[in-house]
């Protein structure tokens, strides 16, 4: 069994993107810049955007913060959107959900230019990704992508599971496996709360993709000798052996699957950082774009 | 076995639409109104572009035809499609594919003001759709889901198997099928020209959908006993005991298979018919969102 290095791979991307961000200086070009927007004080909302500030600093972009009380009202809102979507320093920009209930969360969405929806969340981009059209692919899918692309994984012809069919991971994963592309080729089945018999078709899974937020939800029964796990799942558990109080869970059992497959992703370790570096990489197209 | 009677089925379709068009201009309302774009004269797009006339008067709607030779660039095309997103009048609108070489198939799609986009191609529709949100659906997979739901067929839970990634057939419809409305809630999946073990697949179908233009391709050993299949191609063989020289044949090998499935669509008269309902019904839907 191989681990698929979320952390170190990730690095990698971080490292090439910094290595253009720094010719692209050298050369006059304009510095990428990304803008995320925070509604409110949500704890989680607020380190997921300090971070993405973060990986901005340590890559060379340009990164900006609007923050907004969690009484903003939704014309404000779009409002600050429409200011980011005429801001020609402005390459790219998210607004970090969820949003106070209020606020049509929709409505949010649709107001972002998809020229500037570096989250990949808006109707005429997903449509993009669907139809195999130039796009803003979401950060999750889009690392997982990577990951598969850089390991070298054989995708095609293969038998892709997906567990969960959300529209920020399940879904987009499911279509982009499904395409005439590399990595991609596969014959994918998507999974679901309705789903029968999830066992059995996890079983014939060549690649099984486990997207469903439940802790240790696919066992060594669930996995067919030799595939590639991939886990998207990330759940705290309180765990008081920890000196933080909890530890992170993915949705495969770990230390049963590893034994039996042959590429695994690690919780932590293994998508998250993929998915953080996803947003650099649509930030730097964005701006690659324009010019 | 029992016919999933396309022809009945649409027939039944555009009486309701007739009696909504009634009922509107009985109340002073705006009478729907289809345009359709046709570039040249390839003769299958004259016929389709036809029988949407024909389609159109039968109900009650009106339709205007805009008829540009072959050598039209593609600018006075794209001028004229601007010209009926702004025109009031048009509620929707297709460009009859395919276009000459010259022109950018993609641009022209692009170009289509999505509220008007009633054969559902372009991106944002697209993306609605895969994101659950009000669209128009393309107008086989719109016929097919009709279909399912007019006949009551239980699709929740159901093992479901579509034979070709097409964007305006087969990925559409695994879409559609996967998620959580009904129909739908089904385990998808999707097969095409990579894919292994095709027949495995099949055979493991509650319900088949075949949409990859490859004449009496699914035969008996494919398909499970009792399962519902759904038979999109619809291709022209020749046939010299025939009138007109051919007779159309589905993807399904009919004979063999309609003794074995529990539903089965016949071609012709099955999907197709469904296919040319589902248009109206997009347009009158255009309609009835601007009043």
């Amino acid at each position: 069994m191989q681990i698929l290095d979320g952390k170190q791979t990730s690095e990698q991307i971080r490292q090439e993107i910094a290595a253009q961000v720094r010719k692209i200086k050298e050369q006059g070009g304009k510095t990428p810049h990304l803008a995320a927007v925070l509604v409110g004080h949500d704890g989680a909302s607020e380190t997921y955007v300090a971070n993405k500030v973060r990986d901005c600093e340590e890559v060379g972009f340009e990164s900006t913060v609007v923050r907004l009380p969690d009484t903003v009202s939704e014309q404000e809102l779009l409002d600050r959107i429409a200011e980011l979507n005429e801001n020609d320093a402005i390459d790219g920009f998210i607004v970090q959900l969820p949003v106070p209930r209020h606020i049509d969360e929709h409505k949010v969405t649709l107001a972002i230019d998809p020229a500037k929806d570096v989250d990949g969340f808006c109707p005429a981009n997903v449509g993009n990704m669907c139809l195999g059209l130039p796009t803003y692919v979401s950060a999750t899918p889009n690392g997982i992508m990577e990951l598969l692309s850089r390991y070298e994984i054989e995708t095609e012809g293969k038998n892709c599971v997906v567990l969960g069919r959300s529209n920020i991971v399940g879904t987009p994963m499911a279509i982009l496996l499904s395409r005439n592309t590399a990595p991609g080729n596969c014959t994918v089945t998507l999974l679901h709360s309705r789903s029968r018999d999830i066992a059995a078709h996890c079983r014939a899974a060549d690649i099984l993709i486990a997207a469903i937020g439940r802790p240790n939800y696919v066992g060594a029964d669930m996995v067919k000798p030799g595939a590639v796990v991939i886990d998207v799942g990330i759940t705290r558990i309180a765990d008081d052996s920890r000196k933080s109080g909890f530890r992170l869970v993915g949705d495969v059992d770990f230390e049963a699957v590893s034994d039996k497959c042959s590429f695994i992703t690690p919780v932590p370790g293994g998508v998250g950082p993929m998915t953080r570096a996803s947003l650099l990489q649509n930030t730097l197209k964005a701006c690659q774009r324009k010019s």
